[in-house]
């Protein structure tokens, strides 16, 4: 299921590849959001040229709405949405935790009000398992509590103590999964920012053998140190034969950096919500089109860059549509971003075939860092 | 420039070939709206993809957002927007009379107020022909003063005679234009819904000899018989080796009969902004996606369609992005939209070539308003 291609020699950085029931999946791998089962401002179609084997949806989205019953009628989330590639959806949990507008946490599961009509729902592992078995979801991830950066030991004890239990619900209900699926059940480890917790969770969480494990509860707002340092630990108490995936990053540092430290798939809306406010992602940094110096500009946003924003549209006339907020806008602007961030992917892959993943990371970062656009 | 190809037996329609700087134009055309040098929601490739040979955008809108000078900055409007193939222009008189906060009109022009800053202004006939030839636009439009249905004859008369003032200063300016610019001047019929002021004004326009006519002022909220016995008296009034525009109709009743009486060129932004509330245009009429009934249905919204939405994704599927109000959704349906207007126009156009248009078009509008959907 997971075959590791090349580590690299100075980092944790590896080349692998996912088989998946959709399709197999290279890893390092940049995984776009696609909450309600469709990304923002994208079509199928350009995703599908931009190389995408795996997106994310999130269940807790899709719970309320269209519903369950709605893609159950379907037969599978792709089957509804028509993407016939990977998905991974999401647990619900960091949505619960993150948008409803009440939730209560007890050792069944979590009791909250949607954050659309305030309407009360109850989501258990079993249940949210289920739901993602009737998306024939390719990915898996179990319920879990993602807590805040912050939090005492004693409430960061108990939630990663939660976790390990519903972990181990999750994948009782796996085992039992239904006849001819074979998506791969990811589970996820806690402990905030505790060293001891993340040790207890991780170890935890490898008993279970799932086929692949999350690293959770990090980039939540914490300083970019202590992201490192959590990272860097919790990566190196997982085996290198499982796949592992962090959620929610998706910057440049963020992405390179859990490379080097083992990571293989990681997802994030950044590149696409930013790019609704004009903010496009290159290797000279982030170009904030809304800016006045760019009126007048006849340059393509990234010169070397062979997206359909790039290739035939000026940074003036982007400047013009996102100031007026004019949806073609922000349909190239998305489709650049996302095009940056399979682009870099493919650099940071590349650099691990070739040997110096870590130079390309320094030289990378730097470059982009300086911020120094083309005329 | 305006060659006629073939003219029904039947009624006024008829087939023509308007050449235009950037390309020749099949009519009977429908132009999409650009306002602002950017269909809503529609990628440029996608339009070409659908033939799309012309495209309207709006001068009062353009004047405002990005400004003259940044159009003028890349050369025209094609460049600026990275349009290659035909624009038509309009005056920016109807956006005046029907966006601005104030405005006051007088013999010289009209003076007005920015829907969007409230920032004061001044357009003269001059000036919005100096506009249009900035931006090389390939049809340019006349100031005018489209008036409401129900107003007075002497304030309709008034009004006729300021139109045909500035129809002949637009004249003027369009005879001293710049060297190697060769876009075509419309002038614009009016005379509210009276038959002696329409004649008036017909007459006096005609007499200024310009490449192309509009018929201004109907489609503004009359009642239907009154619409196609002022369309069918002042189209007759109009020599047909005029090419002959309709601003601002796009349902296929009013587009159909346009034709009948003589008309080649017309555009409205009936189809996208339908579109964007989940109104989908089919030969079986107007489905409207978000009915609880398309929950779950598996069918295309067309099933002969060869449209994005309709050979790739289900009703149910668009339903839930529209509902979500995803930018997917209203990407497909205004794509879709679209597609079924340019299809609705060549089946028209093959009607016409084959001797039959009147028979198509009570045959197509009669089972369009049965409504009845495929399952």
């Amino acid at each position: 299921m997971f075959s590791i291609i090349k580590n690299d020699k100075n980092s944790n950085a590896r080349l692998g590849v996912l088989e998946l029931p959709h399709g197999k999946v290279e890893t390092p791998c940049f995984m776009p959001v696609g909450t309600l089962g469709a990304m923002k401002a994208l079509k199928h179609d350009v995703l599908e040229k931009l190389g995408c084997d795996l997106m994310l949806a999130n269940t807790y989205h899709l719970y309320l709405r269209p519903g369950i019953d709605v893609i159950k009628k379907y037969g599978s989330l792709h089957n509804f949405t028509a993407w016939d590639k990977n998905f991974l959806t999401d647990s619900g949990g960091f949505q619960v935790f993150s948008l409803a507008n009440f939730r209560k946490i007890e050792t069944e599961g979590v009791d909250f009000k949607s954050h659309i009509d305030g309407s009360r729902h109850y989501f258990t592992p079993e249940s949210v398992f289920k739901m993602q078995e009737i998306f024939e979801s390719d990915i898996i991830m179990a319920l879990d509590i993602c807590s805040s950066y912050g939090i005492d030991y004693s409430e960061a004890s108990l939630y990663t103590n939660i976790t390990t239990s519903w972990a181990r619900r999750t994948l009782r209900a796996y085992e039992n999964r239904k006849e001819g699926y074979d998506g791969l059940l990811f589970l996820i480890t806690q402990g905030n920012f505790f060293k001891d917790l993340r040790k207890r969770s991780t170890e935890a969480i490898l008993e279970l053998d799932s086929p692949g494990i999350a690293i959770g509860g990090i980039s939540v707002g914490e300083p970019r140190d202590k992201y490192l340092e959590i990272l860097e630990y919790n990566s190196s108490l997982i085996p290198k034969v499982k796949p592992k995936y962090v959620m929610g990053i998706g910057t440049p540092h963020y992405i390179l950096d859990a490379i080097y430290y083992g990571i293989d798939i990681f997802d994030c809306v950044n590149p696409t919500r930013i790019a609704r406010h004009g903010s496009l992602l290159t290797d000279n940094g982030i170009l904030r089109i809304k800016r006045a110096e760019f009126n007048f500009d006849t340059c393509p946003v990234e010169r070397d860059c062979s997206c359909t924003l790039c290739t035939r549209y000026s940074r003036g006339y982007l400047r013009h549509l996102i100031k007026s907020e004019e949806t073609l806008g922000v349909m190239l602007a998305s489709e650049h971003n996302i095009h940056y961030m399979f682009r870099l992917i493919k650099k940071a892959r590349n650099a691990i075939m070739n040997g110096d993943f870590t130079k390309f990371r320094k030289l990378y970062l730097s470059k982009y860092d300086e911020g120094n656009f083309d005329e």
